[in-house]
């Protein structure tokens, strides 16, 4: 592309592959094998984790690397009490189906990974953070993102137990009182990475569909609002496009959408 | 690699690489040209946005594409206060560089960009949540970090302005009370990406060795305690070892860490 072009930083489509591959085939996963992980392998992803974005770049993250089987027999505890509760909120079939879903592999995984956020890591004064409180939490999960993309790249399964009580994680891995535990992940290799999310196959709930969720200049502009302004319009009409695609999947079909749910 | 070995779903290191790449060449723009961004493009990074893990498939994030500038006026005067309130939070020389940092693009960028969080879109019951609170938020995070990923990949900028008020935010955009701004993003194409993030370079702060920030098994598993962990120490070898980035980077030389900061 010309040195002046407006996208002349962007990737080639061969690396842009990479990147959307990853976002497209990662996956929430709760069945791992015990093959270990190479050491290599974990400190690409825990880098890559660090070059997150963090307000004032503070970066306010710090990674617990879990091997012991005896703290992570006592995370496992946890998570069946708060399961039981996550149950209670559903009724009949509903119900029925949340207690068939495999929800952890805190014990089948060969490494859990707690990311924390320690907000006052350089003081109360923070670029960037005035009326938003949790901006450094913010910048945690950003962090998680990269984990789990880089997992899923290096053919490693994640899945975040999101049940489980923040007093319990700071008493069972000594977590001092100003450092707030944001993550808890399973990590391992996996026999496979399902098509589609778990919960989508287990008709759990439905992906849905992008345009459902944009909005323009207001939150009420969608809709027949949105179907007034052009260049509105121009947008959605290139999100239901598939062939938008087609130069980073060449192998792609202009018809019919990619199997990418 | 054998059709058993446990990394068999791993990318090739070419597809790695366009992962990897993003995520260090991704930085906090705050200088953009107008030129405006194609909706192909805007909707590729939407969609990759939309396709973050989200607690219990949620998928609690909504999009607001911003081009009002009368709206984007107003945002800008909320900067502008906010900006003098966290100007104030420091003194002396660390305020002087703080004045005269640029912190935000709102009316340069052709685009701004808000992620919202719905928590209950699909009711009070979610798979996934129970006593911590701020899951789907965490989810709205992850989104945020795809979509920065790809405008990277796609050679667009982005920043985050995160001195604003939500409720101020609200009332501009007419999100609903059960709605929550997340991110307010300035996004465009620039004239360069910097080498190192704005903040370093300014020296504002420094990027933290990542060996620091790593625990095992405990918080207080770190230091003298990780020494006497020969599973710990092999680990921490390879977070400084340049040479585990070979294979995807192999014009780096492992002797001198590449420019990765």
């Amino acid at each position: 592309m010309p040195a002046d072009a407006p996208n002349r930083h962007a990737f080639t489509d061969a690396l842009k592959r990479g990147l959307y591959e990853a976002i497209f085939r990662r996956r929430d996963i709760r069945e791992f094998i015990p093959d270990p992980i190479p050491d290599e392998v974990l400190a690409r992803v825990l880098i890559a984790a660090h070059h997150a974005a963090s307000v004032g770049f503070t970066q306010p993250w710090d990674f617990i690397v879990v091997r012991s089987v005896e703290r992570r027999r006592r995370v496992k505890e946890i998570f069946e009490a708060e399961r039981a509760k996550n149950a209670a909120q559903f009724s009949g079939e509903r119900r029925e189906k949340y207690l068939q879903l495999k929800l952890e592999g805190i014990l089948e995984a060969p490494l859990n990974l707690i990311v924390t956020c320690k907000p006052d890591r350089f003081g109360p004064a923070v670029l960037g953070k005035t009326s938003i409180r949790d901006v450094e939490i913010y910048s945690a999960c950003l962090a998680v993102e990269n984990l789990w993309l880089t997992a899923r790249a290096e053919g490693l399964g994640m899945g975040w137990v999101s049940i489980l009580r923040n007093d319990a994680l700071a008493e069972i891995f000594g977590i001092p009182d100003d450092v707030i535990p944001i993550a808890y992940l399973c990590v391992g290799y996996v026999r496979e990475f399902p098509d589609r999310p778990i919960l989508a196959s287990a008709d759990w709930a439905k992906r849905l569909p992008p345009r459902s969720l944009i909005h323009f200049d207001s939150w009420s502009g969608q809709g027949a609002a949105a179907d007034r302004d052009p260049n509105a319009e121009s947008l959605l009409k290139k999100i239901d496009d598939h062939s938008i695609w087609l130069s980073i999947f060449p192998e792609d079909s202009a018809d019919e959408p990619p199997s990418r749910d």
